[in-house]
C-alpha cells in the first residue's frame, strides 16, 4: 500500500477546494458565508472595519489617478503622432500640389496610415485578442456577473492602450474613449488586488480584497472613471456605472465611485493643463471636449432649441427606421469578421480599412472644391490649401486632417455657414460607411467618437437645411443629431444624457437632448437591440437583464430549475468529488450542492468512524485558511490536472468548513420573477431550489434565468452557449 | 339559531381581510405574489404589460408638471407677499427717519412678520402637525419602508403649501426647498393613485397603482421631481431620490425618475419666465439660483478655488467641531419643543419667534453703520438709506430686507468689497441663532436655506479674512462654505455635490465641493450624526441602513429573530383568527404566517368535511377580487371595529387564494448582515425563519434589524417605540 504524506495531502485538497469554490462561468456577488470567511469577520474588530474602509478610499483614490494618468498618456501619444503624421501629410501634398504628382502623396498617406494600424491589430491578433473592440461589452457582462477570461488583465490593459494609440493614429474612424473605460476597469481590478499574476508580483497589501464581491465594486469604480477621464463627466460615469453593472445601491459605494471618477477628472486635466502649458487652468475637463456652449439669454436661440427639439424628434423617427438597416449592417459586419479568424488576415484586413480610410479621404478632398476663409484665430491647425486661393483652405480636408474629436468640436461651434451642405453631406455618407466597416476590426477602437461625428455632421446639415426656413444655429442642431446617433447606437439612457450635460457644461441643455435620447431609444428599440446588446447576444453569454420579461409569471422555480442536483454529504469520498467535478455534464447543470439534510447525519456518523484518512485531511484542513483561498484567486488548476491515487480516492474530506451553511433557497412554487429578482439583486451565482420538507430538488443558474427573453410573439427561450 | 346572510359574511370577510394583509406599521416593497395577485398577472398580455408602461411614464410627467406648477405658485406668492412687506416697511422707515419715530417702523415690522407667521403657525398646529418642518425625513422614512400616517395626504400638501408661504414671507429664517420635495411627493403619491380619499373622488384610473411597490417609486419620483424643482438640478434629484430611498437600482424607473425630474425643472422654468415677462428664457432653472459661476480662463482664480479647498478643509475640521454644539443645539431645540403640545402656545411661540427675527433685523440695521455706495444696476431691489449719506445705502439692511435666496445669490456674486467684515460677522451669529430657534417651530419650513445662508456668511467672511494675506475672491470661498455648512448639518453627499453642481451650473467647481462636503461630513460624523437622522431618530422609528453593522457577523437570525410565530392554517376558524388579530401583543412581534406546512394538511381536510359555513364563506371569497384590496389601499378600518357574532367565530376560511405561498425564507444560522443584506435589497417586510425541515421557527420584522448599531463601544441595541 502506498503511503501518502500529509504534505500530498495538503497539497492535493488546496487545489481541489480551489475548483470546487472558485471554477465557475460566471461571478459570484454574493460572499459565501462559509466558516472560514465568518470567523475571519467574527475576529475582526470595529477599528479593523474602519481601516478596511480606508483601504477602499485610497484605492479608489489610485485607480482615479492611475486611470487618469493612462487617459493623459493616450491622449498625448495620439495627439504627437497624429500631428506628425498629418504635418508630413501636408508638407507632402503641398510640394505635389503643383507639380502634379499627388499619388505619391496619396500612397504616402496609406502607407502611414497602414503602418500605425498593423501594429495595433498585430498586438490585438496576435498578443491579446480580446482587447479588440471598446471592450465595453465585456465590461457590461463582468458587472453583470459573466465571467469571461483575461477581461481585466494587466496584459490586457498594455495591449488595449498600445492598440488604441495605433489605431486613432492611423486615422480610422474609430474613438479612444470606449477603451478608456475598459482601462480603468482593468486598472480597478489590478490595484484593488495588490498584485499582478502576469507579472509575478504580491505586494501582500489589499489581500481582503480577493473575492468576487469587492472586486465588482472597484471595477465599477474603474469603468466610472473611465468614462470620467473620457468624457471630463464624473457624475456621468458614476451613472454609467450604476446603469451598466449596479444593481444594489449602496450610498457608501456610490459616493467611493464619484471619488474615483472626481480624480481621474482632475487628474487628467491637470496633466494635460501642464502639457500644454498653462498649469492650474482646469475648466477644460475630459479627453473630448465639446466646448462651451453658451445659454444665450437673447431668447432666440433658445427657441430654436426648441424647435430642434420638436422637429428632430419627430424627424428622428424616420432617419431612425433607416438606422435600422445600419446595425443591422454593424452586427454584420461583427458577424462577418467573426469567420476571419486567422490573425494573420485580420491584421491585413485592418491594413486595408486603414488604406481605404485614407484613399477615400483624400479622394474627397481632392474632388471637393469647398473653400473657405482662413480665420483669424487659426483654429485649424493644419490648414490645406490644396487647389483653393491664397487665404483660403480646403473645408472637407479640416475633416479629416483633425482627430475626430476635433472635427465634432468644430461642427459645434464653428459659426454659421462654415460648412458646404453638399460637402457635409458627403463627409455624412463617406464617414458612416468607414465608421461600418471599421467596427469588427481585430482593433482596440471604440464607437463612441465616430457616432458622434456622424450624428453631429448630418445634425449640422439638418440645421443649414433648416436655416434656409427658419433662423437656426446649426451647431445647435449638431449637438442634439450626435446625440441621437450615440443614442440610437449604444441605447444608454441616464448616464448618456448626463455625459452629454456634462461634456456641454450646460444643464440648460438636458431637456432637449433628454428628449432626443428618448425618442431615439424608443424608435431604435422598436426595430433592433442596441449595438452592445447585440454585441453580447452574438457571443451567447448569459447576460441578465434588469427585470424578468414581464409576461413570465407563469413561470415558476420548478420549470426553470435544472434538475437532478448532485448533491454531497457533509463528509464525502474524495473519489465520488473527483468523479463528480470532471464530469462535465454535471458541471455544466452548475455548482454541486453541498448538503446538509439532516437524514445524512446517521450516515455521516458512520463514515466518520470508517477506517480512511480522515485523520490526515483535518490536519491538513487545520491549515487551510482564507488566506489560501486568496492567494490563488482567481486562477485555479482544472481538476483534470490533479493527479488522485486509488487511495486518496477512499480517502474521506469534511467540507463543513467550506460550506455556505445558509444558502438562499426558493420552494419550488416560485414565480420566475420573483426568483429572477432574489437573484439579480444580491448578485447571486446559484439558488437552491426546496421543497415542502427542505429537501433540494433543483438549481436556479443564471444561464435558467437569461434564456428568457421577450420575443416579438411573447415570451421566448434563447439558445445559450454551453461553455 | 342566528341566519347569516351572504351578504353579512361577504362584507364582513372584506374587512376582515384588509385588517390582516394591509394594517402594518412598516409598506411591504416586496409584492406579496399571492393567487389573486398572480392571477392577474397571467391573465395579462404582453400588450397589457406595456400600457401599464405607457401609463407610468404618463404618471411621472405628470407629477413633474404638478410639481412645478406648486413651486412656480410657492415662488410667486412668496415674491409677492415678501415684496409687499418690505415695500410697506421700507416706506414707513424712509417716512420716520427724518421724524425719529423708528419704534413705530419696527412695530409695523414685527407685527407684519407675526401676522404672516400666525396664518402658517394656526394652519399647521391646528390643522395638520405632520405638515410641520420640511418634511424630508418623513420622506425618508417613507421611501425606507417606514409607514407614518397622513405624511402623503392631500390635506397634508394643501397646508404645506400653505404654512411655507406664509413663514417664508413672515420673514422666518427658513426656507421653502425641504417642503418643495415633500410636496413632489405628495403630488405623487396622489397622482399616482387616481383618486383623492380626502376629496372622495376616484377617478377609477391607475387602479393598478395602488400598492406600496408601485407607490414607493412614484413617490421616488415626486421627491426627485421636488429637489429638481427647489434648486434647478435634475440629476441631482434623481441622486436624492436614490440616495435617500432606493436600495433596488432599475435601469427604467431611475429614468422615469429622471423624465419626472427634468419635466418638473422645465416647467417651473417656463412658467417663471413667464411670470417675469420674458417667456422661452430657461436658462436660470430652479426656485435657488446661484447665478452664473464662470470659470475664469485666467489663472488665478483656478489657484484660488485650489487654495479655497485646501485651506477650508483644514479649517472646516475645527469649524466643525464648534458645528456639533451648534447642532447638539438644533437638536435640543426639537427636544424642547416635542414639550410644547398645546397647539395655542406653538402658535404664540412662532409668533414670538417672528417677532423678534424683525427686531433683531431692525436692531441690525439700526446700528450698523455700513454704508455702501448705491450701485448703477440696482442690483439691490429695496435699498434703504436710512442714516447713510445720498447715494449710499445700509449694506445689513440688504441682507436683512431679501429674502434668503436673493442674500446667498448676493453673497456669491458681489464684487469683493461689497461687504463689511464685521457686518458679516455680525449678521453670521445672529442670523445662525435664529434660524437655531426658528428650526422646530410648529410651521412648514425648510433648512436648507438658512444653512446656505449661515455657511455663504461665514465662508465669504473667510475670504475676506484671507483677501487681505493673499488675493482671494471672497464670492467662491461663499460657495465653499454654503456647499460646507449645508453638508455638516444634512450630511448629503453624492446627491448634495450633484445638486451644487447643477445649481452654481459650472462643474468644475465638483472637485472642490465634493472634497469640502466629504470633509464635512467626515468631521460632522465623528461628532455626532445628521439633522435628519436625530430627527429620525427621535422619532423612535425602526429605520433601515445601507447595510447592518460591520461587527455583527456573531449574530444569527435565531438570535434576531421574534419568536414564537402565531401560525394560521390554510383553512382557519374565524373565531382564532379574530382572537390573535386583536391581541395587541402579537401583532406587535409582527403580521402572523399563514403556514403551509405539510402535517397540516390532513388536518384541513378533516376541517374542510366539518359543518362548518364554509360554503357561504367560499360564496363570498368567489367574489373578492384583487380590485376590492386596491379600492380599499391604503386605509382600513381597525379590527375592534368589526363585530364578530359566536356564529361566526365558528367559521372557517380558506386563506389559501390570500397567502403569498413563496414567502423568502431564511435558515435560523444566517448571519446578521446576510439577513439584513436580503430584507433591505428586497424591501421586505417580515422575513419568515425556518430551521432545517423548514418549520417555521421566527419572523425577522424590520424593527428586529433597525435596533442594532454600532456606538461607541461597538455594537448596541436601541429602544425603539412599540407603536
Amino acid at each position: 500500500e502506498e503511503e501518502i504524506t500529509p504534505e500530498e495531502v495538503k497539497t492535493f485538497l488546496h487545489q481541489f477546494f480551489f475548483y470546487i469554490f472558485f471554477s465557475k462561468d460566471s461571478l459570484d456577488y454574493d460572499n459565501s458565508e462559509n466558516q472560514l470567511f465568518l470567523e475571519e469577520e467574527r475576529r475582526m474588530s470595529h477599528m479593523g472595519f474602519r481601516c478596511l474602509e480606508i483601504r477602499r478610499w485610497v484605492i479608489c483614490g489610485l485607480i482615479g489617478f492611475l486611470t487618469g494618468l493612462i487617459a493623459c498618456m493616450i491622449d498625448i501619444a495620439v495627439e504627437k503622432l497624429a500631428g506628425y503624421k498629418y504635418f508630413a501629410v501636408k508638407q507632402n501634398i503641398e510640394k505635389y500640389t503643383e507639380l502634379g504628382g499627388l499619388s505619391i502623396s496619396l500612397i504616402l498617406w496609406a502607407v502611414l496610415n497602414s503602418a500605425f494600424v498593423m501594429f495595433g491589430a498585430i498586438a490585438v491578433a496576435f498578443v491579446e485578442p480580446i482587447a479588440a473592440g471598446s471592450g465595453i461589452p465585456q465590461i457590461k457582462c463582468f458587472l453583470n456577473g459573466v465571467k469571461i477570461p483575461r477581461v481585466v488583465r494587466l496584459k490586457t490593459l498594455v495591449i488595449k492602450v498600445f492598440g488604441v494609440i495605433c489605431s486613432v493614429a492611423g486615422g480610422l474612424a474609430v474613438g479612444k474613449e470606449g477603451p478608456m473605460i475598459h482601462s480603468g476597469a482593468v486598472m480597478a481590478a489590478g490595484v484593488s488586488q495588490g498584485r499582478s499574476t502576469s507579472l509575478k508580483k504580491d505586494f501582500k497589501i489589499f489581500e481582503y480584497f480577493r473575492r468576487d464581491t469587492e472586486k465588482r465594486d472597484f471595477v465599477s469604480a474603474g469603468a466610472a472613471a473611465g468614462v470620467s477621464a473620457a468624457f471630463g463627466a464624473p457624475v456621468g460615469g458614476v451613472l454609467f456605472s450604476l446603469e451598466e453593472g449596479a444593481s444594489f445601491w449602496n450610498q457608501l459605494l456610490t459616493w467611493r465611485i464619484f471619488f474615483a471618477s472626481m480624480v481621474s477628472t482632475f487628474t487628467l486635466n491637470f496633466f494635460l493643463s501642464i502639457y500644454h502649458g498653462k498649469p492650474g487652468e482646469l475648466s477644460s475637463p475630459g479627453l473630448i471636449n465639446f466646448g462651451r456652449f453658451d445659454s444665450d439669454v437673447s431668447s432666440h436661440p433658445i427657441l430654436t432649441e426648441k424647435h430642434a427639439t420638436i422637429i428632430l424628434s419627430f424627424f428622428l423617427s424616420s432617419i431612425l427606421t433607416q438606422k435600422r438597416h445600419w446595425l443591422l449592417r454593424f452586427s454584420h459586419a461583427v458577424l462577418c469578421l467573426r469567420y476571419i479568424h486567422r490573425p494573420c488576415l485580420q491584421v491585413m484586413e485592418a491594413m486595408l480599412v486603414a488604406a481605404v480610410t485614407a484613399t477615400v479621404s483624400f479622394a474627397m478632398i481632392y474632388f471637393s472644391n469647398d473653400c473657405q476663409p482662413l480665420g483669424q484665430d487659426k483654429a485649424e491647425e493644419y490648414p490645406l490649401q490644396l487647389f483653393c486661393a491664397d487665404g483660403e483652405y480646403n473645408s472637407m480636408a479640416t475633416a479629416f486632417f483633425n482627430t475626430p474629436e476635433r472635427s465634432v468640436r468644430s461642427l459645434f461651434h464653428n459659426p454659421p455657414g462654415t460648412y458646404n451642405p453638399v460637402t457635409l453631406g458627403v463627409f455624412t455618407l463617406a464617414y458612416f460607411f468607414l465608421a461600418v466597416w471599421t467596427y469588427g476590426l481585430t482593433v482596440s477602437a471604440g464607437v463612441f467618437i465616430p457616432s458622434l461625428l456622424i450624428g453631429a455632421a448630418w445634425g449640422r446639415l439638418f440645421g443649414i437645411l433648416l436655416s434656409f426656413i427658419i433662423w437656426a444655429d446649426p451647431g445647435k442642431y449638431a449637438l442634439i443629431g450626435a446625440a441621437a446617433q450615440l443614442g440610437g447606437i449604444v441605447r444608454m439612457t441616464l448616464s448618456l444624457t448626463v455625459i452629454m450635460i456634462e461634456a456641454t457644461g450646460n444643464v440648460t441643455y438636458g431637456f432637449p437632448i433628454m428628449l432626443v435620447l428618448m425618442t431615439a431609444k424608443i424608435v431604435g428599440d422598436y426595430f433592433i437591440e442596441g449595438l452592445y446588446d447585440i454585441h453580447i447576444k452574438l457571443q451567447s453569454v448569459p447576460f441578465l437583464h434588469w427585470d424578468a420579461p414581464p409576461t413570465s409569471h407563469w413561470l415558476t422555480a420548478r420549470e426553470v430549475m435544472s434538475s437532478p442536483v448532485t448533491c454531497f454529504n457533509r463528509v464525502e469520498k474524495v473519489g465520488r468529488i473527483v468523479d463528480v467535478l470532471s464530469n462535465t455534464s454535471t458541471i455544466h447543470n452548475g455548482f454541486p450542492v453541498v448538503a446538509h439534510t439532516s437524514e445524512n447525519d446517521e450516515h455521516i456518523s458512520v463514515l466518520i468512524k470508517s477506517k480512511t484518512c480522515l485523520a490526515s485531511s483535518r490536519l491538513s484542513q487545520r491549515k487551510l485558511q482564507l488566506k489560501d483561498f486568496r492567494d490563488a484567486y482567481p486562477r485555479f488548476p482544472p481538476i483534470q490536472s490533479i493527479h488522485v491515487s486509488q487511495d486518496e480516492r477512499e480517502c474521506m474530506m469534511d467540507l463543513t468548513e467550506f460550506m455556505n451553511p445558509t444558502p438562499y433557497t426558493v420552494p419550488q412554487e416560485t414565480s420566475l420573477p420573483r426568483v429572477f429578482k432574489l437573484f439579480r439583486a444580491l448578485g447571486l451565482r446559484h439558488l437552491v431550489v426546496v421543497d415542502n420538507e427542505n429537501r433540494v430538488v433543483g438549481l436556479v443558474t443564471r444561464k435558467d434565468l437569461a434564456r428568457y427573453h421577450v420575443g416579438k410573439d411573447g415570451l421566448e427561450e434563447l439558445h445559450l452557449a454551453q461553455t
